[in-house]
């Protein structure tokens, strides 16, 4: 597996192992995925409008995956990825169903964001990472939720 | 990229662009999917149903396209693709969990719609278009939604 | 398409075919993607728990698929499967939401199990089959569901 073919099933992968660190709970994991200088922005209300959150730099990111904790469970399910490459550079959006299982006043909450990720990610060194991630929150569902 | 990597790549990107121009509310790229002898099939009331809906040529699909206009939001979230290739043609079945927002009696209400797709790709001038949709809906759910 | 590509597609396949049997009720079909001596274990309270189930041999499965006619449609809906091969055998993980459609007391229920499976992979006379699948259930959620 070469060229195009190889870079494709890298960038997914690095997708898909941003929501497997996110739901192991492995914050430095998911940091090492990240160039040093990376972009992170969360726009809350959806497409166009004002970001809400705006990080530079990864180690800016701990407190964004240490969030995270304040859920029991959380499952970030994986969509269709989109990917444009341009050598060692590539664009790419992701869509995710982020589900956050967690207990408020003694009752068992399912909130579920419906996410679009707009990336750029760059190859250094052989390997593929976010030199940016645009988070985009199309909406959202919290719901009393039985096992 | 060559072969049929490259033509799997493509029919899944097609079946990709086809949710992206849903949920953008671009009813003329989602056209420009199609083949302008195009043939799309509901079944609204699951597999092995009667069709509820038959429709013949692209320009036949404006008002599928424009009934998305009703809701606030659309995801069009795409699960699996099984794609059986044959030369400039292919068959495909793809997965899809609709999700449909809108105010209803001044509250939020969600619909989710779970899809499968049964596609028949055309390569055509070197890109791949619908020939045929014939959409299954297995089952849908309509709830009060809370963000 | 040759090698590792070819590889990666037929495993994913595999999966994919994994859901389509299930969703169909193709018991037999569904005990032709394991190997004669496959293992399948069940961990119903998550990662990290006691298996609450273990079946050997793909004789074995039979009772684990038809449970699935007491549901009047599932959706087994894949997400990300994440694949690392070694020759003729690999390993991987792949997320699944299962949706469960049934009556119960006169009134329709939704269940949806979160499921990830790791699976041990291997290839035999050129065909990719389950020599293991361990199914963690990280959460269920069981709802009253209207159309």
């Amino acid at each position: 597996m070469t060229g195009e073919t190889a870079d494709r099933v890298a960038i997914r992968e690095l997708v898909d192992a941003y929501a497997r660190c996110a739901d192991r709970r492995d914050a430095d994991g998911q940091k090492t995925l990240f160039t040093q200088d990376t972009h992170f922005v969360v726009y809350m209300d959806g497409d166009g409008s004002e970001p809400t959150q705006e990080l530079d730099g990864r180690e800016a990111l701990s407190p964004v995956f240490d969030n995270l904790n304040t859920y029991e469970t959380t499952t970030h399910f994986n969509g269709q990825s989109t990917i444009a490459l341009e050598g060692v550079r590539a664009t790419g959006e992701s869509y995710c169903l982020a589900h956050h299982l967690y207990t408020a006043g003694g009752e068992r909450k399912l909130m579920v964001a419906s996410l679009r990720y707009h990336d750029t990610f760059v190859k250094l060194d052989g390997a593929w990472l976010f030199a940016e991630r645009r988070l985009v929150v199309d909406w959202t569902e919290t719901r009393a939720s039985l096992p």
